[in-house]
């Protein structure tokens, strides 16, 4: 692997720095505020911030970069593709869980919900997300869709994939700030729980940033199978270089159809465009 | 142009959606709000929006994506990486007029400065894009830089770009948050207020995710120069290909020692890896 210290470190930082979020999130609900529970008070809400950061930032943020770790680029294109569903999965059920604590502690306040700015893109977001997954399932994990359809989705895969990382991130910050308009009397007066909790906010942003480097470093991808077949939708008169590259699900089919697909779409599909591969 | 009736269909919808952000922050200080002025008040304060909208949303959108423009195609690269900068240098002037009126307002009111997560955010972004456009200007506008400092420089510019537009856009959120939760009572009740100032907020992701949607498009770039000559800074094993792609400042030297200097380089460097290109 080209950079392999270099990619070490940075991961490294991103795990700590990730970690560190979810701790911080941590310390704010036990120790600033009222702690947890799950009786319809101020302690079920906090669940909110705690499973959206662990599930909707540092979990998905591992899902996102899963393909760029170069021991798994041993294991088989299915398994990296199982693990890739399987935490975003997991992201998603805690995300569904931080949901129901906001409802369920509003509701029992009878507070009204979804009329912040935050909700409205927190909301989408996870609709979105929740749309992501379960295509992502249909059409990359489950053995049916053509290669022509996967070659076609994958492009809008990554963006919306990294869209709604980058949103989520978004989110988290418009939530700390109103939860700290909200609740923390003297905000600016720079009482410890503000500080810390802006450090928070930094933090996660720096996460964020980490992952993106990592997600878009051509030399950090997962390397093609000896037995590949390129692909570009559109034989565009490409150059296929760019200073942003992701290629962390590549295309493939499972089934012997690939071959003949494979010759089939090559005139008219190259690697260039969509660096989209396809692995038996 | 491959697929140049999509890209005009996005090129005018994300203007309009920006210009539309623009013309509903104006909406909101004017008709929502108290107006403008420059007298220490509110007034003055909410040049902060505007001008951010404006320079630090939009314009900056626009700057990011004017090497996609096929019209501009047949323009030197010396003149597009003068709009480009130029355009950059409009909006950082903007954001700082904008940062003048909210630490003018705060001084007049004996407002704290600097306490919230929206401010430690928006202030970082500002220093890093100044520093961004600065050391563009010296690395890739100014002709002493050489070849190789180019290349090694770029993708750690359009990294950097698009990371700074997305954190800004991430702070302008936070900042429409603050000032809902500070200043419109009954945000709750769903005043009309709130809600087109939810919508503002919604408008400006959209803005976003169209702007990095046109961006990241491989089939849209600008084309290579037909004496161009193509960089790779580390001779890695890479294939080049990536769901997302971004080349929008080419490599360039201005100078005749390219040739010499490119065909030095031509041995570790290969477009495939950083999507640079040198063009005389």
């Amino acid at each position: 692997m080209d950079g392999y210290k270099g990619f070490l470190g940075l991961l490294v930082s991103s795990l700590l720095v990730g970690f560190l979020s979810v701790i911080f999130t941590l310390i704010w609900v036990l120790h600033y505020r009222e702690g947890l529970g799950w009786d319809g008070t101020a302690l079920e809400f906090n669940w909110h911030p705690v499973l959206m950061v662990t599930g909707f930032v540092f979990i998905q943020g591992i899902a996102i970069i899963v393909y760029r770790l170069p021991w798994t680029w041993k294991c088989s294109k299915l398994l990296m593709k199982s693990i890739h569903a399987g935490l975003h999965t997991v992201a998603a059920i805690l995300v569904i869980i931080a949901l129901v604590s906001v409802f369920d502690f509003h509701n029992a306040l009878s507070i009204p919900n979804m009329y912040s700015l935050h909700s409205w893109v927190g909301l989408t977001v996870v609709i979105l997300y929740i749309l992501q997954l379960l295509l992502g399932i249909f059409i990359f994990l489950l053995p049916w869709a053509p290669l022509s359809l996967r070659a076609f989705v994958m492009p809008m895969h990554v963006y919306s994939g990294l869209l709604i990382f980058g949103t989520v991130i978004a989110a988290v910050l418009m939530g700390v700030t109103e939860k700290l308009f909200f609740a923390l009397s003297g905000y600016s007066k720079f009482p410890p729980e503000g500080v810390f909790t802006n450090t928070l906010g930094l933090l996660i942003v720096v996460y964020g940033a980490l992952i993106f480097w990592i997600v878009t470093r051509p030399q950090w991808q997962r390397p093609k199978e000896p037995n590949s077949v390129l692909l570009q939708p559109n034989g565009g008169a490409q150059e296929g270089a760019g200073g942003l590259t992701v290629n962390f699900s590549n295309v493939d089919t499972p089934d012997s159809k690939l071959n003949h697909e494979a010759s089939a779409k090559k005139r008219n599909f190259t690697a260039d465009e969509v660096g989209q591969r396809s692995t038996m």
